[in-house]
C-alpha cells in the first residue's frame, strides 16, 4: 500500500532459483571436497560437524557452485543463458519451532480455495537441488518423518497433508549439520537418524589458511590478516579458561573490516572480538592480553 | 508458478498407488516369513524389535512384495496390466508431534467447502494394504485410540471428525517397530497397546548375511564385503566401551560405496563408521584401531 | 480421486448405527450381567475397572447385545426390519489429547456457513445408547465438564459451544473403565468423578473359562487350549519375577491362531507371548521355561 | 443426516430456559438458606466449599427454585402461562481447559460472516439468572478477568472480544464451589479472588438427614435408609485409615437402588461403596467389615 | 435469537465509553492524589503496589473522575449533554492466558472480509484514557512489546498486525498495579519494566478511615462500623500466626451487609470473614475469638 | 463504528514511515558513535549490550538521525518535501511468544482472499531501515532463522510462508540489545547467533553526562540535575546490599519531573527511586538514608 511507486533496493526470488551467480571463496582443508563429490554420485546424505562459523556454509555453498558445472540438468531461468549456475541450493536454519509443515508445505487460502504452496524442502526434492538443514537437532522432531525415508533407499518425502508421496529428483542430497559442542541429552541426533549420514568433521582452519580467508574478506593487507589469524589460533586455546567456544573466522573479519574503517586495531578487537565473545570480566582480561601481545 | 514449463525429474503417487514394482532383496534369518504370513492371514497385527538399521523397513516392504503375488485381490492402476505388484505397503516415521489426525484425515478448505481428505491410515485400512508405523511409541498418544480398535476382534478404525466407523479390509495389516534400546518410562509402549501384537525380534544380521547384502547394495566385490561385514562385526563388540549402538548395515554400505567412487577404504571407514558413530574422541579411536587390523 | 471406480472392500457407519448383528462370545464369570442390567433400569451410571485384554470391552459389547433384545425403543435402520439388534453403542477409547469437542461435536464449515457435526457422546446422549469410554482417566480433563452433569439426577449433557443443554434419552447409559494398575498421581480419577459410578472389579477369567474361551476364539482342538489357559495363569504367577502385567487372553488366542497355521507351539508361543510381553532377557527366559515345560 | 425421519426421546434447551420445573429436594441443615438470600438480596457473591457429593449443587438447584417464587421478574417461555419457575440457574461444571471464551462466548462463521453466540456466564449476566461455576479453581486462570469485575461494586462483563462491557441484570448473582480437601498450592483459589465472596461451608449431611434423603431418593423402606445412612457414618469416620475421602450421599443411594432392583445388600454396597471409592485390598477390607457389621 | 422479544435489563458499552457518572467514593490517605496528577500532567506511568482489597481500583476510579472534570478534551456521547463525565477508564484484569492480541486486537470475519477490531489498549491509547491493567504480571510476556513503548519518551503503541504505530492521545497514561506478597521468581515484574513507572504503596486504611468507608458501602450504624474495622485491624495482626493475607475491606462491608438483612453479628463475620479467609481449623479459631471479643 | 465522528488526537504511521523529525537528545560517551558508523558502512550487524534504561534505545535513534542525514537514498513521503528525515528504524521489544511470523509477516484473509502483510523485519530489509530487536534473547527461537541468514554474507530474509527469499536493500542494519544482568542457562544467545554480531558495552553514564542528560530531559536547574546525577551514583554502588539493578537514568529523569510539579524532593525520590526500585524493607530504608544526605 504505502510501498506503491516506491523504487525498493530490495530482490526476491523463489527458493529453488537461488542460485550462486559467482564462485564462493573457500580454500579446502583436506579431501573434503572429494568426499562430497562421492557422497553425491552414490547419493549418499552429508552431516557436517563442527563449531560455529567454521565455514560449514560457505562449503555447502563452494559445492553447490562446483557440482553446478560439470552436471547440466539443472534448472535455468527462461530469461536467462548463462550456463554458469550452481546446483540450486535451499537452506534452512532449524530452530525449535521449525515443524514438518514449514518444510513441507501448507494449504493456504485464495479466492476461497485452498491453494498448497511447497515448503523449501519440497522444492528442493522436486528440482533436484542440494537441501541443506543448518542445525538439524534445534528442529522440531516431527522434521524426522521427513528425513528417514529422504535417506534410504527410497529416497521418498511424504506429504502427508496431500496424501501423496513425492520421489526426489536425480540431483537432490540432502545435507544437515550439527556443532557436538553443543550436544545435550536433549538435543542429540537419535542413532536411528545420524545412522543414515556419512559425517564430515570440521575445524577452525589452520593458521595459514585463516589468514588467507581473512584477507580476501575483510580486504585487508597481509600483515594485518597475519596478525588476526594469530590472534584466532590463540584464542581458541583459551578455552579452558572458561571461553565456551573459540572465536570464529567471522569475527576476525568483522575485526579487518572495522580497522578498513579507520578504527584502531585494539579498539576493533574489543568490539568485535573481547566483548563478542564473552560478557565475563576476567575471560575478557585474558583475550584482551591476547590482543595486546599482537597488536602492541 | 515458477515451475511452470520446467521438465522436472520427481515423480508423485498417492500413498495407497505406492507398491513395490521390482522385488526387494531381502536375505531371511530364520522363519519370519512364514511367522509374517501365518499372521497376515490370522489377522495377527505385528511388532517389529529390533536397533537401527538392522532392516525392520526392508523385511517389511519383502513381505508386502511377497505377500502381493499369490494374493489377487490387490488394486492396480487402470492404465497398467502388469500383474507383478506388491500388496500396498503404507509407511508413516511417526514422531512426538504426529497426531491422530495426521494418521485418518482431515477436512480443507476448497471452492468455500470443507473437502475431507483420508490420511495414510485411512488409506491403508481401506485400501487392505499393510501398514507400517515405523518407532510408533514416538508418536502423539491420541494415535493409541486408532491402534485399540483397529487391533482386536472388532478391525474397525473410528473417523471422529465424520463420525463414523470404518470396517478395515481384507488384506489390512498392522504392522508397528519399535527399539527396545530407546526404552524409557516415558516413551515405552504401554501394556494396553503391546499386548496387541505379536512380536518379531530382529537383530544385526549374521556376518555371511551381511557381507551378501552389502556385497548387493554397495556393488563392492567380495573381499571388501567380507572385510566390512568384519568391521560390523567388531565395532558391535565395542558397545561396552561407550557406543550407545552398534553400527548399522546402512553405514557399512555407504563406505563401500565410497570405495566405488575411489575413497581409499580408510578414509571410506571413517567417515561412513567412525566419525558418523560417535563425537567422543577415545571412542573414534577405539574404531579406528578395528579398522587399521582389517583395512591395514 | 484416486479412488473412484475401485471396489473397496471397506464399509462405513454412523457411530450411533453401529449395532451388533450377533451375539458376542461372552462367558460370565459371576453375577456381573445381572449388575449391569440394575445400573442400566436405575440409570446408575458404570465403572469397570481391570487390567488389559480381561474382557472389558467385550462385556459392554454383550450387554449392549442382552439389553437391545427385551428393549423395543431401539432405534433401526429403516431398510432393514430385523428385529436382532443390539442396543447403539458407542466406544471411545480416550488418550491424552482427547477433548470434550472430539466428544460433544464441533463446527465445520460447509458451503460458506458452519454446520454443526455431533460428536460420539451427543449422538450416544440423544440415541439412548451406551456410552463406553475406555480408559477415560487418559482423556484430557475438560471431558469432566460433560461426565459430571450426564452423571448425575439430571443427565443432562452441555453443548457449550451452541448454548444448549441436552437431556439425555431414556436407555443412554455411561459406561467407563480405568485399570488400576497404571494407577498415578497424576492419572488417577478425581473423587468427584468416581464417586459418579458403581464400580465393577474384574480380573483374568479363571482357567477352565479362559480354555473355553481361547477354544472358541483361535479355533483350537480342547486339548491346546488347556495348555494355553495353564500357560497364561503360570506366567501372571510370574509377576513378582519382573512382569509389569500378566500375559491377556487375546495373546494366548494369538498363539493358538499361530498354531492352527502350522506354526510349532513353542515357536507360537515365543512370539505371541514371550517377546510380546517383556523386552528384559531374564524375565523372557522364565517365561520360556514355563512354556518348556507345558510344551515339551 | 442419518438421524432424519428418526423419533428421538431426547430434548434440548438454550442455557438461560433450563428452569427446574418442580421443587428439589433439598432438606437445610442449618441456616443456609437465609444466608444465601440474604447474599442474594445484596447482591454478595458466594462460595460454597465442601466434599465431593454433599450436596453443593442440588442447595444451589433449590436456590434457584426458592427465589423464583416470590421474584416475579424472571424471564418466561412465550408458550408457557406456568408461573412455577426457578430463578434460572446456568451450571458451568469448570476444568483445566475452560477458557474465558468458554464462558463469554465466541465468534461463529455463518453464511461467510462471523455471528457472535454469548457464552453460558454472559448469558445469565444478561438474563439476571444465577451462575454457578463449579469447582472454580479447575478453570483456566484467564477465567479470573472475569469474575473481578462481576464481584466488586462495578458488577459488569468485560466481552473482549467484542470490546464492551455489560452490566449485569439485577437477579445476577455469581455462585462458586471449591473443596478445600484436595487443596494445592497450584490449584488453590488466589486471595484477590477467594476475597471477592462469602463463603458457607458444606459437610456430608448428618445421619437422620441422610437416612431422610436416601429413602427419597432411592426409594428405599426406612430401615435399609437407616442402615446406609450408618454406613456412610461409619466409612467416613475411617478417612484416617488410608481412604482419601469419604462415602458421598450419591453412592449410598446407587446401593439402596440396586437393592430395589434385587441385587443383594452386601453385593449392592460392595460395588456401590468399597470398590467404588478404593482400589486398595486393605482399604476394601475394612469397608466390607463395616458393611458386614450393618448388613450382616 | 431466543432472546428475541424479550425485554432484558442488562446494558452494553463500549469500553471506551464507560464513564463513571457519579463521583467515586474514596477517602484519600495520604497525598496520593497530588502525586496522581503530578505523574498524569508529566505523562510519568503510574504503579500502584499493595495488598488485595486495599482500595486500588476505587483510587484509580477516582483519579478518573477527578481528572476529567477540568479536563474538557474528554469525548462525550453524541446524545449527551451532561458534562459531569470523568476521564475515560479502561480497566483490564490481567491473567496468565491474557495475550498482546487480547489488548491491541484482532482481525474478524465480516462479509467474507476481515474487519479489526480495536483492543481496550488501543482504544484507551486513541481516546486519551487512562488504562488500568490490574495484576500485570499475571499477563503473558508479549504485553511487555506494548507497554516499553508507551512509557518511554516515544508514547507508542505498535499494532504489529496492522504493521502500524499508534501515537497515544494526550490525556493517556498507562497504570498498572501489583501485589508484592505475591512476588516469586517467577512472576516478579522485571527490571526493565519496572523501572518505567513511579510507584505508589498502598495499604489497608487506618481504622478511623475504614470504619467511614464500611459505614458508606454497607450503610451500617457507626457502632458496627466502629466494630467492623477494628476486627480488621485484629484480624490483620493475625497474619504470623498463618494467615496469608489480611482481611480485605471488601469483606468487613460484606459483613456488615448481611447484618443489615438480619444476619446475627457472629454469624455474619463467620461467612464474610472467618470461612472466605481461610480454610484451616486453627485459624479459623483464631479469627473467632477476636470475633467473640468485639461481638460478644 | 462508535469513533466515527469523533476527532480524536492520536496518529497512526506505518512501521517504515517511523521517522525521527527531530534530532534525538544523546551524548556521546566514548567512540561508539564512529564504530556504529563503520559497522553500519560495512554492513557488520551490531549487539548492544548494556543495563536497563543506559540509554541504548536513545543511541539507536540518535544513529538511525545521523545516518539519515549524510545518506540520500531513504524514502520520502511523497507529501512531504522535508530532508530532515532519520534513517527509517523499525524498533520491535522482543517477549517469549514473540514467533518468526510476527517478525516476517503473515497472511490475512480479504475479501475472501488471502492477503499476505509484511512484518517490522520484512519492512526493515526492504527498505534499507535500521531494524533493533530489543532483548532479542526474550523472542521465541524460531526468530532464530531470520537472524542468521540476514546477518553473514547472504544478508537473505527467508519469507518461508511465501517460499521466497528476500535481499536486503543497501541501508539494511540489524541491531540487537541484550542485558547481561539478566544472563541465564535458557535464555544466553547461542555461540552461533552471538558471534554473528560486533559487542558495543554500554553502562550508565557517568555523573557529568546523568547531569545534563536529567537537566534536559527533566527541565530542572542544574542543582536538582546534580543531585540526581549523584544520587544515581550512590544507589547504583548498592548493588551488593540486595539491589538486583542499579537506578535507570529514566527514575532519576521522572523524580525531577514529579518536583517541576511542586513535589518535594524527598518524596519524589521515594516515589520514583525507592519504591520503583524495591519491595524490600532493608533495601528502601537504605535508599532513603542516601537520599536524605542528598536532599536533607
Amino acid at each position: 500500500m504505502a510501498l506503491q511507486g516506491t523504487r525498493l533496493a530490495y530482490k526476491e526470488y523463489m527458493v529453488e532459483e537461488y542460485v550462486l551467480t559467482k564462485e564462493p571463496f573457500y580454500l579446502p582443508v583436506a579431501d573434503e571436497v572429494q568426499l562430497f563429490e562421492a557422497a553425491h554420485a552414490q547419493k549418499v546424505p552429508v552431516l557436517l560437524k563442527g563449531p560455529t562459523g567454521c565455514g560449514k556454509t560457505r562449503f555447502v555453498e563452494y559445492m553447490a557452485w562446483h557440482l553446478g558445472h560439470p552436471v547440466t540438468v539443472v534448472k535455468r531461468r527462461s530469461s536467462d543463458g548463462d550456463s554458469n549456475r550452481s546446483l540450486p541450493l535451499v537452506t534452512v536454519a532449524c530452530h525449535e519451532d521449525l515443524t514438518a509443515s514449514d518444510l513441507v508445505g501448507r494449504y493456504l487460502l485464495e479466492g476461497g480455495e485452498t491453494r498448497w504452496v511447497d515448503g523449501p524442502l519440497t522444492r528442493a526434492v522436486k528440482f533436484g537441488a542440494i537441501c541443506y538443514l543448518d542445525e538439524v537437532v534445534e528442529a522440531r522432531k516431527d522434521t524426522t518423518v521427513l528425513i528417514h525415508p529422504l535417506t534410504d533407499h527410497r529416497r521418498i518425502l511424504p506429504v502427508e497433508k496431500k496424501g501423496q508421496l513425492v520421489e526426489a529428483s536425480d540431483g537432490f542430497l540432502l545435507v544437515i549439520s550439527y556443532n557436538p559442542g553443543y550436544q545435550s541429552a536433549l538435543k542429540d541426533l537419535k542413532h536411528s537418524t545420524r545412522q543414515r549420514f556419512i559425517s564430515l568433521e570440521f575445524h577452525h582452519p589452520p593458521r595459514e589458511l585463516e589468514k588467507e580467508i581473512i584477507r580476501h574478506e575483510a580486504g585487508v593487507d597481509e600483515e594485518i590478516a597475519n596478525n588476526l589469524a594469530k590472534l584466532g589460533e590463540k584464542v581458541r586455546n583459551l578455552r579452558e579458561h572458561g571461553l565456551q567456544e573459540g572465536v570464529s573466522t567471522r569475527l576476525l573479519i568483522y575485526a579487518g573490516r572495522l580497522m578498513q574503517k579507520g578504527i584502531s586495531a585494539r579498539r576493533s578487537c574489543q568490539v568485535a572480538v573481547v566483548w563478542a565473545l564473552s560478557d565475563d570480566y576476567e575471560v575478557q582480561r585474558s583475550i584482551e592480553e591476547v590482543i595486546s601481545t599482537i597488536f602492541p
